[in-house]
C-alpha cells in the first residue's frame, strides 16, 4: 500500500506544488552562487531570485516594502530574533497558554536577564479572551506575543482585537503565523502587527530550511547573529538596515527559490480558496468523528473557528499508539504526543495522554478523509 | 558562450556531485516530514537521513560520537553560537587580523556586554605567528578563535601549534574551517580543537542553507535560540543535551540530505586527492600569473602554504571592474572587493582596491586555468 495519506501538514506541508520542486532543482543545478556578494551572473541571478521571494511574501501580508522581510532558517529563528531582540532587562511580555515552545522557551530563557512574563490562561477549548490580554498589560510591558492559531486544536486567536489593544496600550505585537499563513489572511498593517514570524515549509508550501521575519519600520530589534552580509564589508559593525541586519552569512538560496514559488502558487490560487478547501476537509472529518462514540475531539469544532488542525483521542488509548497504528496499518501520517506545546496540552487537559493530530493541507481530498474515518472506526471497534 | 568557468568556490562550491542533487530531489519529493518529531514513516526516514549526515561528518573530522555535531543554517550561525555562547562578561578572546566578519563582527558585538578582545596582527602575506597568539593570552582569556585558512589569500594558519598553546594555557580553541574542510584535514582531537565551524555549501559540497558546529564534550556553550526540539516537549526549558540544545525548530532536511552525500563523495574520493587536485590548479595558475608583469599576487605562493584561493590585482585597476570584465566578456565567475574580511585586506594592503579572488574547486580543470590565464593576458594588454 503505497498511497500514503499525509495529515501532518501542521509540521511540514507535503507534497509541494510542482513549481516549487522545479525552482529548487533549477537553482541548485544552475546557480552555485551567493546572492548579494559576488558580482558575476550567477550571483546576480541568485540575488534576483531572493528579491522576488521578498516581493511575493510582501504581497501575501500586504506590505509595501519587500525589504521589511528577512529570511531565517525557520519560524523558530524568526520568533527568537523578535523576542530576544526586542526584550531587554526589566521588560515584561504577555503571551498565552496555547503557545508553541518556540515562543515559550525563548521567553522562559529571558528570565535569566530579568525579563518577566504573564502567560494568559486560555479556555479548555483553546479560546483566548482578549480582555485577559489587556488586563495583563503593565507599565513595563513591551511585547504581546500570540499565535494566530493553535498548532494542537487549530483554534483561531482574536488577533484583530489584540491588535487594537496593542495599539491602544502602545505595546509591540508579535504574531506567530505558523499555522495560518498561506490559508488565512495575515494583514499586518490592518491588525497592528509589528512583528510576524512565518515558517516557509508549512502553509507557504516552500521547503524546510526557510522562515520569514517581518519587522515593521521603527521597531528596534537587535540581531541574534552578526557576520558577513555582503554589505558594508569594510565595517566591523553589523549593518543596521533591513534586511541585511538579520541575514548574516550565506542564505538558503535554493530553499528561498522554492519558497517564492510556493507563495506564488498561493497568490494565484487565492488564500480564500485554499482556506475553503482545507476547512471543508476539517469540517467533514469532524462531522464524521462526532458519530464515533469513543472519539474525543479537542478545541472548537465549528468551521471558521479553527484552522484545519484536528486533535483527538480514542478513549484512554495512548496517542502515540494510535498514531503508530494509523501509520503502520493504514499508511496515514499523523503526529501524536505534545507537539512541542506543553502548556497548550495542560490547557485542554491532555498533558498526560497527548493527542493524535490530523492536519490538512491543500492537496488532501475528501476521499482521504473518508479513508481515515474508516480506519479510525476499524481501530475503535478492535480496541 | 555558455561554458562558464566557476571560480567562486570559496563563496559556494559549484557544481555539486550528482549524488547531492539526487539526494535533495529524492528527499523533497518523497518526504515531507519533520525528523525527530512525528512518528510516521516519513518522519522516521527524515531522522535517519539526518543521523547519517552526522555520522559522515564525524568520520570527516575523526570523532567518535556523531551527536557532538549540530546542524546550523551556515558557518556564520555556527561561529555566532560558539563565540556568543561561550564568552561571558569579563572574558577575553584572542583572534587574528585575517578573520572573516563572521568571527570579527560577533566579537565586536560582545564588547557591549563587557567581553574584550585582542586581534593579533598577521604579516602582509597573511601569515600568523603562533607565538603572538600565546603572548596575547591573558588570565581571563576564554577563547582563541582562528580561521584555518584565509578566505582572501588562502594562507593556511598553524592550527597544530595554536592547538598546543590552547591546551597548555587551558583556553578553548575555535577553528573556522570555512575554507579548508573537505580539502584539508581538520582532526579536532589531534589539534585540541574544542569548537569547529564548517559551512555545508563550500568544501563539503552540500547545498546552501547548511552549516555544522562541533562542540567537544565538557565545553559549556549557551544556545542562541530556544524552541521546539521534538525532545522533552513537556519542558519549558531548552534541552541541555547535544545536539538538540542547538537545533531548535524544523531543520533543513533536504539540505542536510544533500550535505550528507557531499561528505560521502569526499570520503570516497579521499581528502588528500581533492586537496592535491585543487592545489595543483592553484599552483599552475600562480606560476602562469607570475609571468604577467602587471599582476600583483597576494599572500604566500608556495604550494602547501595556502588553500586553493588566489587573490590578485592588475596594476591599480579597480578589482570590481576586472571581475566584471572577466564575467561579462569571458564568462569567468570570480569575486571582487573586500570579501567580508576588512581587516585581512588592511593586513595585506588592499583595503582600498580590494582584490579579484579566484577560488578553485574539485570540478575545475587545468584547461580552465589556461583559459583564465589567456583572459587575464588579454585584459592586461588592453589596459
Amino acid at each position: 500500500m503505497d498511497d500514503i495519506i499525509y495529515l501532518d501538514n501542521a509540521a511540514t506541508s507535503f507534497p509541494k506544488p510542482e513549481e516549487v520542486y522545479l525552482a529548487i532543482e533549477k537553482t541548485m543545478r544552475t546557480q552555485g552562487s551567493n546572492p548579494g556578494r559576488s558580482g558575476h551572473k550567477g550571483a546576480i541571478e541568485a540575488g534576483r531570485v531572493i528579491f522576488e521571494a521578498r516581493e511575493n511574501i510582501s504581497k501575501l501580508i500586504e506590505i509595501e516594502d519587500p525589504l521589511r522581510i528577512a529570511f531565517t532558517m525557520n519560524a523558530t529563528e524568526a520568533l527568537n530574533t523578535a523576542i530576544k531582540g526586542l526584550l531587554k532587562k526589566g521588560d515584561h511580555v504577555v503571551t498565552t497558554s496555547m503557545e508553541h515552545n518556540s515562543v515559550l522557551r525563548p521567553i522562559k530563557a529571558l528570565e535569566n536577564i530579568g525579563v518577566s512574563s504573564t502567560i494568559v490562561q486560555c479556555s479548555e477549548r483553546g479560546e483566548l479572551d482578549p480582555k485577559k490580554i489587556e488586563k495583563a498589560v503593565r507599565k513595563n510591558t513591551k511585547l504581546i506575543a500570540v499565535t494566530h492559531a493553535s498548532n494542537i486544536t487549530g483554534t483561531i486567536m482574536p488577533i484583530n482585537e489584540i491588535g487594537v489593544i496593542a495599539k491602544k496600550t502602545g505595546v509591540c505585537f508579535l504574531v506567530d503565523a505558523a499555522q495560518t499563513a498561506g490559508s488565512y489572511d495575515v494583514k499586518v498593517n490592518e491588525n497592528n502587527i509589528e512583528l510576524l514570524a512565518i515558517p516557509g515549509h508549512k502553509g507557504l508550501l516552500g521547503p524546510q530550511g526557510t522562515g520569514v521575519l517581518y519587522i515593521a519600520e521603527g521597531v528596534e530589534v537587535t540581531q541574534l547573529k552578526e557576520g558577513g552580509t555582503g554589505s558594508r564589508s569594510e565595517d566591523l559593525l553589523q549593518p543596521t538596515f533591513m534586511p541585511d541586519k538579520y541575514e548574516s552569512g550565506t542564505p538558503n538560496t535554493l530553499g528561498i527559490a522554492g519558497l517564492s514559488k510556493g507563495v506564488e502558487y498561493i497568490l494565484n490560487k487565492g488564500i480564500e480558496n485554499i482556506r475553503d478547501h482545507e476547512e471543508s476537509l476539517a469540517e467533514h472529518f469532524i462531522l464524521e468523528l462526532e458519530k464515533i462514540e469513543e472519539v474525543k475531539i479537542y478545541g472548537l469544532r465549528k468551521r471558521g473557528k479553527h484552522a484545519a488542525v484536528v486533535s483527538i483521542n480514542i478513549g484512554d488509548e495512548d496517542s502515540a499508539e494510535i498514531s503508530y497504528i494509523l501509520d503502520k496499518v493504514y499508511n496515514i501520517a499523523t503526529r501524536a504526543g505534545l507537539h512541542c506545546a506543553p502548556l497548550a496540552h495542560k490547557t485542554i487537559g491532555t498533558f498526560e495522554q497527548g493527542t493524535v493530530r490530523f492536519s490538512f493541507g491543500i492537496f488532501n481530498t475528501h476521499e482521504e478523509v473518508e479513508r481515515v474515518i474508516r480506519a479510525i472506526k476499524e481501530i475503535t471497534s478492535q480496541l
